[in-house]
């Protein structure tokens, strides 16, 4: 209750953390398993399927989730955005690439903008575009990104600047936020909330197969690393600015920075990259999960990650029970 | 007050704030201006130079000053630590490269050992030689680090390792803290207190020229990058693990990435570099500072940056009177 702000009242949920649009990941039993614990939750629209977001929206009656996207992928499919916003989702995330030829449509529809920011340049570009929501990432997230600035620097510049500028858009940490801890310094830096990835990919929700779960339980967030030979051997066309962090493994020793010998033995590696994965060969296929892996060593319910998130978060900030505190420290026999 | 704690016990401080130890720019002013105020005040051993130190010494009559090397180039100079040992400084600072070697001689005089790290690795290395306390270090800090780890996520997963394995070691945030908010977040996330580098080389007392200072003021964190370009330039042999962040400039957009180029031409260049740093040209001279160098907009004292890094750390931390706030919001008549 004491961690509710301006965020928790303009999206009607109990606590500011939200589900991080998980391509695929964030389906609709892991958005509402956040949403039934008080989060915010957002499906991961990632690279756009239509058909999967139709099978999500089925599972969301009372329109109480967000959809986000990999923008400069949903661009390349005509209409599916107006599909989306046609559902009224609770918000709508855009991730990676310009959301100014796509911002219209989600406000005059009423429907709250999220812009995933990486750089002061985006964050101030987001607010051009009419935001309701900056979120700033920094690149010990897992996934994409930039790996230019860090959540400790890259939160509180943006809220320098939305206080001078633009005082009324909300702010979102995003990148190593994985527990109550990061929770309280997200708020702390001057975010409205924090977006957690990682760590509810390792929820009990999450449509992340077992074996690739307990794989990043194993691992430190040393053993993770921002890298392009993925996108390379799964053909996806990222803009170059864009880096995933991913753990490493033995096909990340191979072949990150040597993409263009990857390119030339494309065919025969996809084959053994696609096998890998059917496989849950994680020797070769991808897990995808940031720095703050380091920090999880089980797999919870959404329920009892939000819970322990809140509870923690609230004692650092000192909003449970500040009396009672005061007083055992300073008057020590009203105990008795 | 109320930020005390075993960090501030141990170093007989006021406030768990740390002058980084920063190379020249980290004298004898400076950090005793960060003791007067209540901090931990660090010399900036740097590479290593005796005449320097033994001035610095001069101006520290209560040894209440540690000193920090760049491990690997002091440890090129034989008789250096021992000389530093004999004063007794209030703690050793070692970063960067194994600090085996010396750790026995500083725990044999009784001071104290600070180790810094940048993954968990390092922090394993740091319990075993018996450092009295860890430094971690993120990525977005400015000046040499190795890049692969953010604060955010370093700093609980380390106070995660000591309090399984090595309770007794107390750990320090460093990289991306300016501020009051910078400071809360640290002690969030799970640090004693926050060493603190780009904001007090931007303090009153720093021993870093007008001009430099201004140059960074203007700055963004977006502006810093790490990079090895400028160690080349220099001939400092630094293992190439490590990085150090600085402001982009022209000279970093020709040579980063370059840098064998730049070895090819070392005589011209070299030349070039230092009549710019003679002559004050940032185009081509190096600025050392973090991405939080878009949190700071002006030159303060160092007594007024711990004065704003305290008030607000305090207040977000709720721990300036919380009880007369409840009694405020509760019971306004008590005002009258």
């Amino acid at each position: 209750m004491l961690l509710r702000n301006r965020l928790t009242e303009k999206f009607g949920i109990d606590y500011p953390i939200v589900l991080a649009p998980m391509d695929y990941v964030s389906d609709w039993r892991l958005a509402n398993a956040v949403a039934d614990a008080g989060g915010l939750g957002i499906l991961g629209g990632g690279y756009g399927d239509s058909i999967w977001l139709k099978e999500q929206f089925a599972h969301d009656p009372n329109e109480r989730l967000g959809v986000g996207f990999i923008t400069w992928s949903m661009a390349q499919q005509p209409g599916l955005l107006d599909m989306v916003i046609a559902h009224r989702p609770s918000n709508v995330f855009l991730s990676f690439s310009d959301p100014a030829p796509h911002a219209p449509a989600v406000l005059d529809a009423g429907i709250p903008l999220i812009c995933q920011v990486h750089n002061i340049e985006q964050a101030r570009r987001a607010i051009h575009v009419g935001a309701s929501v900056i979120c700033a990432q920094g690149g010990e997230g897992g996934g994409h990104g930039m790996g230019v600035r860090s959540t400790f620097t890259l939160v509180p510049e943006i809220a320098d600047l939305l206080r001078t500028t633009a005082p009324e858009v909300m702010l979102l940490a995003a990148g190593g936020i994985g527990d109550g801890r990061g929770l309280a310094a997200s708020l702390a830096l001057g975010a409205d909330g924090a977006v957690v990835g990682t760590r509810f990919a390792t929820a009990a929700e999450a449509a992340l197969r077992d074996s690739a779960q307990q794989r990043a339980l194993e691992a430190s967030g040393d053993h993770t690393i921002r890298q392009q030979a993925f996108d390379v051997v799964r053909r996806k066309a990222w803009p170059s600015q864009y880096t995933g962090r991913v753990l490493r493994n033995a096909f990340i020793d191979r072949w990150h920075g040597n993409e263009s010998d990857l390119s030339m033995d494309l065919d025969e590696q996809r084959r053994a990259f696609e096998e890998a994965v059917e496989g849950e060969d994680y020797g070769l296929a991808n897990v995808i999960v940031g720095e703050v892996i380091g920090l999880i060593d089980s797999v919870n319910t959404a329920a009892s990650i939000i819970a322990e998130m809140v509870g923690t978060a609230s004692s650092i900030l000192g909003r449970i029970s500040p009396n009672a505190v005061l007083i055992d420290a300073t008057t020590p026999k009203a105990r008795s």
